[in-house]
């Protein structure tokens, strides 16, 4: 436009290239390189702008304000109300009455002593209480952590054969689960925790929870002897092999206790009000199984019973920490596993909760204080916790108001470790079992299976494969399977990108993808393609070779239907967001072979990137700044003006008779 | 739109809801899953859709096809002509002469006898003429492979102290990475190799010609002992340790010849019509120093010679290769790695000579056939071949028409084999290792390297990482950390999407981004967004939490300026190409989100997968597909007719209320 080769040709056409001049598509300003690196920086790992509110703020309050920020209860705390208390103390007290014997149960799980159940159910929620953001969260062992650490432990050192030993790499563990998630939240990571999707998640835990219901057929049937393996070949092997040592007293004592405890949360699921059924059944299975075993001696007739349980509360276990560098691969690497899948959890609890009251959740503080928690844990003889989902619904249902709840729970929990202990001799190990199961089934959650299958077959695939992988393998194949899968489709959905064909929508200017619009219609001598992902090294070969397919499908067609030949080629690159110097060298090849087809090249609306990028590495004089546009109703109109006014010229004829080989 | 609320509003404006009514953003017709699946693996697999030529053929044109696809010879053989073999023969002949001293002196950087040098330039081109697409590749071993397979097989077994085995595992090795390549091609997961962008290769390869530089301080200094590993620390700690080891009179020979060769190279870079003076340079210096040696018996003095070489062309060696399971991990590595290294070089470098003649070069064709040509010379006691850029550059340069450059050459190299080879008793080490240091002090690319600089600063960081860590760690670590490098960006792009303000354009219907455009104007009460990327579990917190900041902020700035507050909120989702359950969820959130705050949100012409996907979630039926709209125009059109004609309705005030937490 406005060059001396157009102005010969009369405006034949509605469209007036002078009106459009004054509104090109502009380069950016230059930036230096530093501002450009921080700002990049600053978005990636500080996305939340965490110290906003220290902005303009005299010394004195930003210190308080960064109390506040590193302890959340130093700003709520103050405001506490009696009123706000009395809710708190319901609440506390019931999910105590799930955290002792879920507690209990799921030490078990993780092959290690049961009042570490307990002791885990005292430190850990105190210290979250003070540092954590969510009121809803009721923190504690988690079922699929504490099987976690259990089956990644067990391959370091046998629990059985050296207890001791074992004991002390889980408190080693959760000394490096504490010191990974703190890392993360400091140095702003989170995001590490978003790779593991949604879709992962309930793959993962439907199938860690079958797992664990299969663990516990171990507890209902009575058998001493059990495989160490966890996927379902080795564990259903294991009990059918074992058929005459079946304990026939236990499985219908366990039996029982699982329908008590699934007939309580169908009342609870049909009315919300009934939660407390729910929250409390667990500690009248315990009650009711301890008082029967005392009164029949059931033990003495193949009901295991807990035993003899160390009255006091948490004793120090800092110089328990192991860190053997025989050992430290293992509880390094159990440690960063248990660490990201007990945070993954926790957060998504605390997010969804925090979503229901309309409270914001700031999930790189909240890793700090879930690190926090479990440094806190390791030195204080507490394995594994995070924010179980379940209790963390008991606790909402309940009416908690704020993180007291988890400090009222710590107390209850001292109580029994000071003096009520002793109760739980004969508390039968079946019943255990059962609220395990109970609570497993429902993780199972096949409903938001489904529901993946409906929207989105990727992502049930992604569920399904991690949920085969758990139950079938093991939980950490199961789950690179997924993590695997899911970035593979992110990087597939680069390195495939769409190229999409556009069509006039009548009557407007609007253009847009013809296979999505029935009523768009291509225009005559043009053909416009959207390309819909930045522009990258992983993308910029299939690129490349697929719009060089689109221009032959698109010359074979028309010479098929005898129309007028192909004349432009338009890229709407308004969905590139970004480009590297592949993607440039792309369209600088993609430009020489369109003018090697004697066919003009016009980009449409490329971004501040694509600009910068283009115009720095000369491309932007190759392509000529004045075959850029803003829209592609321009582009075409601009196209439209040289068709129907003069004929497009050929000067490249030349060149391509050069480079045309003979053979 | 059209509902009863809103008839009761009096059009004061000039937007005319009932006119834009019958261009909504159209829900994609259902297509049935199993033709969704099979339209996206063809676009992932056959995106050249490379069947096309077989439709509506008969059987017989049909079978033509297919081995005139396997065998490209099949389709330009018929038409071959005296004129073009004119040409092939002599770029034939000054390949071979390259091809020679070059042979030669890669298989000393294997690790391997000199003769393999030579056995590799006969057989693999042979096949590569039949199979190959490129007319221009110069088919023999290559520095960087050769440099990869010696160093990664020294770590399986000695080369010196059982140089048996270790030829044997060469053989093995290259069997394997031609099993690799060929199933790429086979499995057309030719994208693969699509991973090693641009600036990965430039960074690798002047990383590694510097480390092969390094390496000829050996040959140059007639050092006997030597490190074995490639870094330049050790290197360089090895050489200086051996002061009193070094022979002057194989040095000062050294710097002789590598003067003569740069002296050549820059005359033939000076005038394209000298190349041959640079082609011939090799050969040269292998006939003057061996004369030399001949008459000096300079062989007794320090300057190490070659010695005998075997009369005779490639013996079998299928039988040699070694399926051990001892040494099947490193040998199966070694295949891959060098395999596909030596793809991504030689498909690179056939494309870039494409591009210059304008025709064709299809990947995975040619994977397969570097896999054949592989295959077949494992079995025939050559070590991995390639297609490397110096001699497909002196193969162009010297005219070379079709492939049948390579057949000359194979059947000069064959001619050394059967009688010339004595002829190389006496050349010194020392000239080749001048060759290999003038070969590779051409591919160390510092120019690429300073236009990556200066056009995109993160693929300068991947080139720089590949140099350094090839250079200061080896070569794995290098290519390791430039592949991670740019995934990681691929990943970051997605996990951390721009979401750009937009703004009205003077004049026009067009919204652009604010930042970019400096004359775009906002819009009084709604706030524009634009979501850059796909929407998926790995940035759908981040965006969540990202739009609630950004309306945090206009509302912020409206209230401190006293303008009317925030009414609505404008998601722009053209350039958002896909979404996940977890992304579905996002927007599901921020519509509640968005609705507490007492706004309205719109959402602008989300693409085909995004539409269906909101259907089939119920989210379309949430947001209310009157909410949907074609163009930022129109949704803008349509807010400013509600906000100008009647005051938008805050139902949802109740709900917040009910919501808001009391502390």
């Amino acid at each position: 436009m406005g060059n001396a080769d157009d102005e010969t040709c009369p405006p034949t056409n509605h469209y007036n290239p002078s009106a459009v001049n004054h509104r090109r598509v502009a380069i950016p300003p230059p930036q230096p390189f530093v501002k450009s690196l921080k700002n990049t920086l600053k978005e990636t790992f500080f996305p939340d702008d965490p110290l906003r509110q220290f902005k303009n703020q005299p010394a004195g309050r930003k210190a308080v304000l960064g109390s506040q920020y590193l302890f959340p209860i130093l700003e709520w705390g103050p405001r506490y109300t009696l009123g706000l208390f009395k809710s708190d103390l319901i609440a506390g007290i019931t999910i105590a009455s799930l955290a002792i014997p879920q507690g209990i149960s799921y030490a078990k799980l993780a092959n290690l002593p049961p009042i570490l159940g307990l002791y885990s159910s005292f430190v850990p929620p105190l210290v979250y209480a003070v540092m954590g953001s969510s009121r809803d969260l009721a923190v504690g062992t988690v079922a699929v952590g504490s099987l976690l650490t259990g089956s990644m432990l067990s391959n370091v050192v046998s629990p059985t054969q050296d207890p001791k030993l074992y004991l002390h790499l889980a408190f080693t563990a959760t000394f490096f689960a504490g010191v990974f998630e703190a890392a993360l939240g400091i140095f702003r990571l989170g995001f590490i925790v978003d790779f593991l999707s949604h879709a992962t998640i309930v793959g993962f835990m439907s199938g860690a929870a079958t797992v664990v219901c299969l663990q516990q057929l171990k507890g209902i049937f009575g058998l001493d002897h059990f495989t160490h393996a966890t996927d379902i070949i080795s564990v259903t092997r294991s009990v059918f092999t074992q058929f005459h040592k079946w304990r026939w007293e236990s499985a219908v004592l366990g039996c029982v206790f699982l329908f008590y405890l699934q007939l309580a949360r169908y009342f609870s699921k049909k009315k919300a009000k009934l939660f407390w059924i729910s929250a409390m059944a667990p500690l009248t299975s315990v009650i009711l199984g301890s008082v029967l075993v005392y009164f029949t001696h059931a033990e003495k007739h193949g009901v295991q019973v807990i035993g003899e349980l160390k009255k006091g509360i948490n004793p120090a276990s800092i110089m328990d920490l192991n860190f053997d560098s025989q050992y430290l691969p293992g509880t390094i690497k159990t440690g960063i596993v248990t660490g990201i899948i007990a945070l993954a959890e926790g957060i998504a609890v605390g997010r969804s909760f925090a979503m229901l009251k309309n409270y914001n959740i700031d999930g790189n503080k909240e890793m700090i204080a879930f690190g926090m928690m479990n440094l806190a844990g390791s030195c204080t003889s507490c394995y594994l916790t995070a924010g179980p989902f379940s209790r963390s619904a008991v606790n909402v249902n309940a009416g908690c108001r704020t993180a007291v709840s988890n400090i009222v729970m710590a107390f209850a929990v001292m109580i029994t470790l000071l003096f009520l202990t002793p109760l739980f001799y004969y508390t039968p190990l079946v019943v255990l079992s059962s609220i395990i199961i109970a609570a497993m089934l429902g993780l199972i959650d096949y409903e938001s299976a489904i529901h993946l299958w409906h929207v989105d077959k990727f992502d049930f695939a992604v569920c399904l494969s991690a949920y085969i992988g758990v139950v079938f393998a093991n939980i950490e194949i199961g789950l690179t399977l997924a993590v695997g899968l899911s970035i593979m489709r992110v990087l597939l959905f680069v390195a495939r990108p769409r190229t999409l064909v556009l069509g006039n929508i009548p009557d407007t200017k609007v253009y847009r993808n013809v296979d999505h619009y029935e009523n768009a219609n291509s225009v005559p001598g043009i053909l416009i393609l959207e390309i819909d992902s930045p522009i990258y090294f992983a993308n910029s070969n299939y690129l490349r070779e697929r719009i060089s397919r689109w221009i032959d499908d698109e010359e074979d067609k028309l010479k098929s239907s005898g129309e007028t030949g192909l004349q432009y080629v338009v890229l709407d690159m308004s969905a590139v967001g970004n480009i590297d110097t592949s993607g440039i060298s792309m369209l600088d090849e993609v430009k020489k072979m369109v003018d090697r087809r004697g066919l003009k090249l016009a980009l449409v609306n490329p971004g501040s990137e694509v600009m910068k990028k283009m115009n720095k590495s000369k491309l932007l004089e190759t392509i000529g700044q004045e075959w850029i546009f803003l829209t592609v109703g321009e582009a075409v109109g601009a196209c439209n003006y040289k068709l129907h006014s003069c004929n497009p010229k050929m000067n490249y004829d030349d060149e391509s008779e050069k480079y045309s080989s003979n053979v």
